[in-house]
Order: structure tokens, then sequence, then C-alpha cells
């Protein structure tokens, strides 16, 4: 096989430069002539009946062009009413089957609060006016009506049999059967292997216990900001911050019932995303004032609305119980997940009961798992959605297992560990995977002979897996004018996907970087590609190169050949020219055929490629984490972190290392120190950065990382998804090096000074003991 | 062949609303924050020494950013010099010759006014400033240094041996030998065929004269407006309204010097071009003003600023001879033509001398011409750029001629009209024509027999051809998630090629319109295309749009096949669905194929198609107008109009006959009104609409359209270019006219009022008679 020359290596991001001087046009950077102005009007209620909304007052204020509620999206627009009457119809059947089926929780149903709101901060109406401020005025000009309901805050409180019902025409989506009345869980999944209960007969040691994460949000640098524009022709067009320009589209045409073709979707820069942004929230929106005004409507979210309606990410709550024999083959498992979806369907209850115990062999297991909704903020996806939570407990279980039968914790999950033809919970079978290969090489690192030492110091270790997305893309490539390439591509650039898909078709043309550029266009222009979700963007893309790439150089061929009057077998390609197989000085170059594509008397060459049939393709991780507890606070000291992962192959190492930092960053923040803090009525109480406390780089320690790369099976290069897979192990590797510095074991996030405090006292109480790990001493 | 079911219809313009209702973005519509507003300042002498251009002042006043003249394209930005002094670099030799080579008369150069400014008008200077007024005081504070110099002010003078250089080192291009000492002649054209005097001899009637036309303006709606940005990675993004955004990126790529990739241009809707705005005028100066200020520029000229320089049509003199048998043979034809370049070479002198002797069969024929440069305005293109001077000649000679002999003028051009395998004068050969079949047409036209009666009236007829062009051209096309098709272009939409392209896909897979949506997009995005000029962009494009076509359906097919569970040639294609062919019930629909392309284990759709070896393609045109002369004040009232043309096969009627009416206006207003008027120093004296004569809707009749069809041999649908055949014709027509009504010939254009009633009052003296033609009689 031909040696790589641009992929793996390091080169610089194409678009560094622009992003940190600030000239890149993200959301907020798009003004049009006539542009209005919209905000949100939003619940202050978590549960309440909506009896009316009287607008009038707010359309009297001069410079208020329009309010929309969602009687906007029942078709009341040609009455133009100044109240807005809640209506049974805001709750049809035909709605709530949408909203129940799990596969489209993004109805029209959650633009607007309908009859009743559904947590506090969810959008009641929409005001455009000339300027932000009159925008902002005319919000406190809506007079709604509220008839107060109580909130359901906790998923197991709305899950009780009696519980008041969030959605009246909601029935559990199940594998088992159709129930025979509404409910506020959304869906159950129960997966299960051979008999739980004699696996568990037949270990030696039992754990159970149960594990608790808590809502926390993506904390994107970015909130969101949609331009909306509806022209003379009907056509919408939609600059936005999102993760998915085709996605948009797709929601639009659904929400706003508009065929595809009259939307055209502008993804902008994303100034972060992490799943969030993977759905429209704020693009209904801006689209509806827009129809309705006929001008322009730009709308930026304050941090507040991120936190309040930014789609964050769902709490849980795990049992977990395994069975270990005292060789350390692991014999059953169970588990029982509960996700709290906030105010309607969608939390990840898929991924939390197929992931967690994916990586281990284990002949016999019982997973059951719902998803519930509560009167919160509707979550939505984060970084490898699901997984951190489902980890978190069986990373934790892994080590106290370990601990309990005296096993070093590498070798006991060597023991276990999951293998090509292994099948998930979920019955999925694995293909070619580096679980084994990352962990040799933790072991052999030189870091893991070298455990802290010091009061108060621990050592934790976790794993992590995700098996990612594999949803369709393509692409369009071009031989330009001047002999360089340029990729045409539908994909928005969350992660340096520019720089990896311009090192992929340089390399496949073993040309100069700079020699290919890369457009992120428009859905009306742009070949079709999914969201960037799922850690699939360069994965699935690598196939749609190699195809356009291919394309291109057969056309190139073709044309040398012709000018070199030689037949087509006997050229070759190399290195940017095109020559002779028995003389190799006989050439032309690209450039020379670029020239001669556009000029009279030539054609020009462009190819596409398309992605299908990408297979099932997981990652996996190991950290590393080295802690120092304050015994006095019960604040946790990051005193040095070690992150492997297997990629595959590392297409750009540099921006690789990048990700697993950024993941790892985010995994400590959920871990020690973030959480919604909701009042007794439902109302977030920290909607801020001051109060929400993510990590700053002062609470960071230098994150070392180690790229391992055990090919994929599948796709033309061995490429890994790499974005998403970082996050999920640093809640209980952290909780695990709690453990093992002060020998408390946490077993509910955030683990903040407050909570390691409370549990340093509770230890005073007699308790069984759990042994100190013996790291590295194996 | 498949009947057409879109293609033949006059399906309304997709945009016309858009349009109709200004909400269609032009050049001027586009603003970006922080942008700055560029104004040009312009020599007021035709012919002047720059010593010195001190813009310090200018520097001084708040809110001034930068300035920028010739210094700057000479890469002196560096320094920042207040003052620029004219040097002798200005005029490199190494820039001469692109100037001089024709094919690159648009070099650095032609931006500013080097060491002279050679004509009143030219951009000596440019200011970015943060408002439009302030850019326009800061034009007052920049002092310039002139030392005036003779204006040379028409080509013939300029011609003259000894006459004073516009530019140094200028060497006529020629056929022949390199000349040994610098001219005003650009260009010298020599074409010749057999042996002319011979040729004479053989006549029995020889008639020569002399025609001349004027300088005129394309007079489009839009004046040019630009925006230029340039980002952090030294990207340079031009919104811009041009006719060629792949041209414009090329154009700047070498003015600039920066490499192709690093441009993008974005084409905006445009208000009307005519052949001006296939160059970058604008675009470089603004480009130059945002790399300088590092903000974006925008710049919007006024309508005198298009007037002075806003390159207008050349004006030409050609002398003709032509001979004839009685029996209306022509036997042989000289022609010498001198056009008038204006400021740097680029007149249309080759379309001049290929294109008024193409029609007929001439045996023997010599053809000379020259393009000079004078102190006016730089020309450009306008509506089949050559034509309209060339068969101005041309055509009231055949009128001349066939009354000389006596014969009906249909008839003697019938005798002599060129077919298939004939050649031009430059020697191309015709391919299938429908010169004939047009006449016929005009023949059997009930109008023909009908000509008009009373004093002072008469009608006039006249024949046209256009050669038209064929550079490269390419698009894209996919299918999108809701099936219907998605195509992406690079061309610019000019004259309806929206509309015309959906048809073809529409036609293509047997679908509604509605079903197909056309994206022009920016250079970084589309598919590489020429620019929309030489009548080709549909003629062309039918090749890509074919090609693409079956690419999709080629991939459509295969995905049905496999979806139905068929071999692929048990399934065909047929108005939006794939069905067995021995099954027709057994069918799937492009929606479902659409939905699964972009679904889970699907792929998206898409295809290429390329045009490459489209052949000559003439167009040909023939009018029939019928007038009233008021002989006491010489104006020319238009009583009715009919415009026949061979358009191959007619696309979309509506819009032809809408090219075909557009034509004839704007040759009736070169005919009767149009000119510019220079003062004795060459400033140009009416550079507004007011005093620059357009013929409006009140000065024109209905102008009835015959649409004939001959399809082209070359292409999938037999389309031929129509764009612009249909303005070259009426000049003659209208001259003929008159000499029929009144009897006085005018060869020289505009035939205004006053240049009537000039030659009424000539005619009193005796002259040799001319007979009013015997129309309809015979």
């Amino acid at each position: 096989m031909r040696q790589h020359t641009v992929m793996g290596q390091s080169v610089p991001k194409v678009d560094a430069l622009e992003r940190v001087t600030g000239t890149a046009k993200y959301g907020a950077d798009v003004f049009l002539p006539g542009m209005l102005h919209g905000k949100i009007l939003r619940s202050p209620h978590a549960h309440a009946r909506i009896q009316r909304i009287d607008y009038s007052q707010a359309l009297k204020l001069p410079g208020v062009v329009a309010v929309v509620t969602a009687g906007d999206l029942r078709g009341e627009r040609a009455t133009e009413p100044t109240t807005h009457h809640a209506k049974s119809e805001d709750y049809a059947p035909g709605h709530e089957e949408e909203a129940a089926s799990g596969a489209r929780p993004n109805s029209s149903r959650t633009v607007f609060a309908g009859a009743k709101a559904l947590w506090a901060g969810q959008p009641v109406a929409a005001v455009a006016a000339t300027s932000l401020e009159i925008a902002e005025q005319a919000l406190d000009l809506i007079d709604v009506s509220y008839d107060l309901l109580t909130p359901l805050l906790s998923a197991e409180e709305a899950m009780r049999p009696h519980a008041p019902l969030l959605h009246p025409n909601l029935f559990t989506q199940t594998l088992l059967e159709q129930p025979d009345k509404p409910s506020n869980i959304a869906t159950y999944v129960e997966l299960s292997r051979g008999d739980v209960a004699e696996g568990f007969k037949e270990a030696d040691i039992v754990l159970e216990d149960t594990y608790r994460t808590r809502m926390v949000h993506q904390g994107y640098l970015e909130p969101r900001a949609t331009l909306a524009k509806m022209d003379a022709e009907g056509k919408l067009t939609i600059w936005t911050s999102t993760q998915g320009s085709f996605y948009i589209q797709e929601q639009l045409a659904e929400i706003l019932r508009l065929p595809l073709r009259q939307i055209n979707v502008i993804p902008l820069e994303l100034g972060g995303g992490f799943g969030s942004k993977d759905t429209g929230v704020l693009e209904p929106v801006a689209a509806l004032l827009a129809i309705k005004t006929g001008r322009p409507v730009k709308m930026v979210w304050g941090r507040d609305e991120e936190f309040k309606a930014g789609r964050p990410a769902a709490p849980s709550v795990i049992y977990l119980k395994m069975g270990v024999k005292k060789d350390g083959t692991l014999t059953a498992a169970e588990m029982k997940v509960i996700t709290d979806a906030g105010a309607f369907p969608g939390g990840p209850v898929a991924a939390v009961t197929s992931h967690g115990l994916a990586t281990y062999k284990i002949p016999v297991l019982y997973v059951e798992g719902y998803d519930v909704v509560t009167n919160k903020p509707f979550v939505g996806a984060y970084r490898a959605p699901g997984a951190p939570q489902s980890i978190h407990s069986v990373e934790q279980h892994m080590d106290r297992l370990a601990q309990m039968i005296g096993m070093d914790p590498i070798e006991f999950r060597l023991k276990n560990i999951a293998e090509e033809g292994d099948r998930m919970p979920n019955d999925a079978s694995l293909p070619r995977v580096g679980f084994r290969e990352t962990l040799e090489v933790v072991k052999s690192h030189p870091i893991w002979k070298n455990p802290p030492k010091g009061d108060h110091r621990g050592r934790g270790f976790a794993c992590a897996m995700w098996g990612g997305g594999r949803l369709p893309t393509s692409c369009a490539l071009k031989l330009n004018g001047d002999g360089s390439l340029g990729l045409i591509v539908g994909y928005v650039d969350m992660t340096g996907i520019r720089t990896a898909f311009i090192q992929i078709v340089a390399d496949e043309f073993e040309i100069s970087p700079d020699q290919v550029t890369v457009t992120i266009a428009d859905t009306d222009s742009a070949p079709y590609s999914s969201r960037a979700i799922g850690s699939k963007a360069t994965y699935t893309m690598s196939f749609a190169l190699k195809e356009a790439c291919d394309a291109v150089k057969k056309q190139i061929l073709e044309r040398a050949a012709a000018r070199l009057d030689l037949p087509l077998d006997q050229v070759e390609y190399g290195a940017g020219r095109i020559y002779s197989k028995s003389d190799p000085n006989r050439a032309v170059h690209l450039k020379e055929l670029g020239q001669a594509s556009v000029a009279a008397g030539g054609g020009p060459i462009m190819g596409t490629g398309s992605m299908s049939g990408a297979r099932l393709n997981p990652s996996f991780a190991a950290n590393v984490v080295d802690i120092e507890v304050d015994p006095e606070t019960g604040k946790v000291k990051i005193l040095g972190f070690w992150a492997f992962q297997d990629v595959g192959f590392a297409v750009n190492p540099l921006q690789i290392e990048g990700q697993m930092q950024g993941g790892v960053a985010q995994g400590v923040g959920w871990a020690l120190t973030e959480e919604y803090f909701f009042s007794p009525d439902g109302v977030l109480r920290n909607p801020t950065f001051l109060d929400y406390r993510m990590p700053t780089s002062l609470d960071m320690p230098f994150i070392d990382t180690t790229i391992v790369e055990v090919p994929a099976s599948d796709g033309p290069y061995g490429i890994r998804g790499v974005g998403e897979v970082s996050i999920v192990a640093p809640m209980a590797a952290l909780a695990n090096a709690i453990a093992n510095a002060i020998e408390v074991r946490l077993t509910e996030l955030p683990m903040s000074p407050e909570a390691v405090l409370r549990a340093i006292k509770a230890k005073a109480k007699p308790q069984a003991g759990e042994p100190v790990a013996a790291y590295g001493d194996s």
C-alpha cells in the first residue's frame, strides 16, 4: 500500500486563524437590511395550564411587527388574533403520536407551549420588532393567564402509577405490547441474554448499587443564533449555527409544512454544539416570525436561555448488579435505567442500555430502561449521549469488583474484554475493535508503574466505549482552473473536518494540502450530509471522499491520456502529474489539465462520492487520573490525567488530541462540579456561568494523550470516530480515584466538594469497607 | 423519440415574483458589519501625464481608511505612501504585452491610470471610508498633478502614421509580421478568399460606400455594485453583479496575483449586463481596498460612472464594396473595418470582420480590420459584439443592390444565402443553419404581403447572424430527500436560464418543473461555468444537463432495481417512477428513493455533467419594420416591427420572445437615438439617461415575434443560442425603411431626427437616385 503523504500528519487547522481572530462568521454575525429582532417569552412556571395569551398590548407598542404563539403552528395566521386561546388541538392525538414515537421528538409540538406550559423556560410566544430593545419590552406586554399545576421534578416520581400526567395522550413505546393507558413513561427498553438468575448463582461475588447523574449543560461558547428570511417566491432561507443544515431543513419542512426544496439552510461557523445543536430549537421560531412578518428576523439567545431551553443532557438513575467469579470471570449483569427526558420524550435510554455493558463479555444479562417525561427542560444530546451515564455506573462497579476479588483493575478488565464478534446488550455484533490493544498500551505506559504517593491521594482508572453514527453522507470534488482541487460538502465543521478532509484528498492525490480547498455549502448547493453527530463525520465521509477522488482521477487520466496521445492503460497518476508508464518524463501536470478543462474545447472535471453501507465502528478509551482530596473542604484536585484512545487511524493527531482533551475537560466538569439546581417549584436557579460551575483552565491539569491505532475493518483508511468517547470515562475514573484516595465511594454526580465532604463524614459511620486498589503493583 | 413534456412550454420564470417585488438580491443589496464604502476618483482629462497623486489630505479626513492607486498594484502597499509618483513600471513592457495580446485586455493595467490618464473618466485612485459621504468628500482632497496632452478622439485620426501614441509600447498584433514600431493600431485582421479584383470584374453592378456607428452604452438598469472582503486566512470573497463569477475569479487572481483557490466569487442577481458585465471593472478596485483596509468594502457606481467607464460598445467605420451580376448572384466583396477600442485594446474587430459577410455565399472576398486605441472610454462587449456594426453595413448594401438590379430583397438574399458547409470570412464552416427556413417564414408571413401605405411611410427588411459562444460549462444534480431534484450551476442567470434549466431536467425526468430547483452557487461551491456570454448558456449547458440527468438516472435505476429485487435490465424509468418492465405496477417512486437515500443505510444520489466539444452553432434573425418619417422634424415613428428568429429548439417560447423583443428594442435605440457626445477635449457630455436618449416604452411599438425552429445538429436537443442575434438587424432594417419611406439613405448611426432632417435637406441636391423597393409585390 502506498505510504501516506498528508494523512497522519498534524496539519494545522486550515481555519484556525479566522477563528482565533474573530473574523469567522458565526450565527450572530449575519445582518440583512430591514431585519427584525425576535425574542421569546418563556413560561415562568414548570407546570401550568395556559388559559389565554393576550398580546394585543404588545402589538400596540411602536416597532412591534408580529407575535407568534402555538396558534401560528395550527394555521391561525390568516385571522391574526391578538389573543391566543389554548385549544385542545394543541394536544391533538396526531401530534402526540409524533412526540411519543421517539423517532420524531422534534415535532411542531415542541416549538411553543400549547394548552400547558411543561417547564419553566418553555417558549410561550415570540415577538418580532424593529429593535432588540423593543422586542424585549414587548415581552412584558404579553399577558398570559396560567393555572398552576403541580410540577413533576424527578423521573422516579413521575413514573409512579398515579402520578399526574404531563401529556394526556402519551403512551409508552415498548417492545412488548401497547399499554392501555397513558403515562409519563415515554419509552421502555428491555434487553436480555440468557437466564440472569442462573448467572448470578454462578458468581462468587455479587455487587449491586444505584448510581445517579444530574442534568448538565453542554456549555458551548456560542449561544444559539439564527436569521430567517422568507422571499417573495416562498423560499425560506435560514442562516444558523447548527450541527446539521440538512437536518434543520428536514425539521423545518415538517414543522412548517413546507416542501424541502423551499427551504435553504446556510450553516455558519459553529461555536460549539456537542450534540445540543443537532436539532433546531430556535430556527422554527425565527422562521415563523419571518413568514408572518415577511421580513428577515434575527434571533440570538442569551446564556440564560441556553440553560433554560438549550436541550441539556438527561439526568439518570441506574441500578446495577454484577456477578463475578473469584478468578475474575463475569457471570451476569442486571441494569435498570431511568433517563429523565424533561418535558418531551427524547432521553438517551437506548444508548444508556446498550453501551454500559458492551465492552465486556457477559454471558447473561438483563437490562431495562425507562425514558420518563418531567417538568424540566427538554433534554438533548451531549457528546456520546447516554454513554457517560451508563459507563459511570459500570466502570465504578468494575473497579469495585476488581478490588473485592483482589485483582488488578486492568487485568480484571482484560480478562473480560469484549472482542470482534461479541455482542452488545442490544445484540449488535462488534466488528474489529481496539479495546484490548488500548488496555495493553495503558499497562505498558510509564505512568502506570508510577502511582501517586502521599496522603489523600489516589489514582482512578476507567474505560469507555462509544458506538458512533453511520448515517449517509456525500461530497463533490472538482478540478479547478489552476489545477487545485475543490471539495464541496454539506457537513458542518464541528471538530476540524475541513482540515481532515483536505488531508484525505491531498493524500489521495499526493499533493500539498494547500492545493485543496473545502467548502461547506448550503443545503441548496451541497451534496447531502446528515448531521455532524455520532463521531461520524470523518469516518463516513472517508468512504465518499475516496469515491470522489477515484471519480476525478479517472477523468484526469482519460484527459491526460488523450493529451499525451497514449492509450489509457499506458498512463499512471502520481504526485500531481500523469505520466507515461514507459517514459515517466512524458507527463502532464494537474495545473495544465485544470487550465485546459476550463478553456475553449475543454470540459470541467468534477466527481461525486456517496457513503452508503457504513457499519457500526466503535471507539474505545481509557483514562488514568491522579487526584488529591482536601479532607477539610472536600475539593478534588487533579494532579495528572492520562487519556488513551483507539482512533483507528489518526488522520490528524493534533486535532485528535484536542478532541480527547476537550472531552476529558467536559467529563471532569460533569464529574466534579456541574449540575442544574431547581427550586422546589421547578425553576432553574443557576442559569449563568457564574452559578453553573464549569471547570476553568485553573481547574484542569495538562491532559496527556496517547493515541492507539487499531484500524477499523470498515472504510478505506481504517478511520474510527474520535469526537465523543473521550467524555465518557472521566466520571467513573474520578469516582474510582476518590475511592482510592480517601476510601469513600461516591455513586452520585457531581462529586462536588460539598458531596465529597458529606461522604467523608458519612464514612465515619461503620460500613462495608472497600480495599484500596493496588494500582501498578501487579 | 420521447415527446417533450416540459421543454417547449412557456413555463413562467421561476424567479419572476422575487424580481418584480424587489426582494431579489442585487449587487447593492449586500451589507456586512464594519463595511466601508469605496469611491473612485476619475481623470477629468482625456489624455494627460500624471506627475503625482498626493492623497495625504484625504487620509487626514476622519473616516477615511485607505486610498489606493496604480502603485498598489505594483506592490507598494507595504510602505504606505501618501503620495503616488507615477513610474515607468506603470508601463512595463510585460504589461504592455498582456494588453496588446488581445487575449488578455483586462490586466492590472486597466484598473487605474498609471503614468498617463487615457480617457476622461479613467480611475486614478479610490478611497475607502466609513461612509459614502466621507468617501466622496475625500475624493476632493486628492491632489493630482496632470500635464495635459492632446487627446485622440477618433480612430481614423489615431491611425495616422505620425499620430501621438497612447501607449509607448503597443505593437500591432497582426497575422503577417511583427511591426517594427509601436502605433495606436492594437490589432490588424486580414481575411481573404480568391482574387477579389477578378470577382469585381465579373459583376454587373458594384456598390461601394462607408458606414459609421457611434459609441453607445448597453444601458442596463443596474449600475455595477460589488462588495469585497478579505478574511484572516487570506481568502478574498467578492459579492458582485457579474455575467461570470468564475471569470471574475480568474481575473482577480491575475490582477492581484492570488491563487484562484483564495478567491470566492458570489454572484448576485444581475440587473442587466448585455456584455458589459462580462469583465470585472469595479471588482479589482473593491478587492484592493478590502485587502488594504482588512475590512469589507462596498462600491456602487452611479449612472454617470457607468457611462464614463462602464465599457460601452465600440464605434466603427466600415467601408464596403460588393459586386453582383444582373441575375442576382454576388461575385465579390471587400470590407475595411476600423473599430475604436477606446483607451485599451479590445474592440470587436474579429467579430465585425467575420460576421458581416457570413450569411451569403460570396465566392471571393477580402476583409481587413483595424482595432485602434483612442482617448475614449475603454470599450466592452454589447450583445453580439461586433455583429451590429458589421451587419449594419452589409444589410444596407444588400437592400441597395437588390433595388439596383430590381430584385425582391428576400429573393435576392435567398439566391445568395449561405448554407451548411459554406464558409464564413474567417473560414469557419457553417453547420446546419436555419437561414433559408427563416427567410421562407418571413416570405409566407401575412404581413409581408401587406406593406405600409401612405406618404413618408416605408418598410425595411434586414437579416442578421451571430456565431455564438461555446466555452465549457458543467453542472451537478442531486436527488433530494423529498424526491425532488436539485440542480447546481455556476452560470449567472442573465436571460432566464434558471427556468430553462429546470425545464430541461423536469423534461428528462418527466416530472413537474416544481419538482426541480436550481441553485446558482458561488465559485467555491459551483461546478465550473464560463461566463454567460455569446448566447451560449442554455446551449452549452444542455450537454451537461443531459449527462448529469443520465448519471442520476443510472444511480436511481440501480437503487430501484435493488429495492424491487429485480435485475437492472428489468427496470425502466418513466414519469417519476421506476417500474418492472414486466409488471409496471411493481414500482418505486422518486420520493421513496429520495427518502431512502438520506436515511440510515442509504447513500445520497448525485451526478455531474460536463460540456466539452460544443461547436459553432450560429443563430439567424430577420426583421421587418414599417415606419413613418415626419418630414418636418426628421423623427422616425415605428408603425410595426416583426422579428423572426431561428432558435433551433425553443425550450421556453415566452422567454425567447422576451429576448427577441429586448434585442430589437436595444437595436432601435442604437439605430435611432443613442450616441456618446464628446466635447472637443474628449469629455463625455451626456453621461445621464436624460441626455443619453434610450428608447422608452412610448417610442416602441409592439414587437411581433415569430420563432423558427431548425434544430441545431449539435447538442442533445437541437438548441441554438438565442440571446444576442435579435439586436443585430434593426439598424439596417430601419435604415432600409427610411430609404424606402423618403428616398434618402443614411449610412451613419444614429438616424436621429436631426440626422434624418439633414439627409432630407441634402437630398434636395441632385444625386444618384435609388428606386423604392417593391416589397410584397414579388
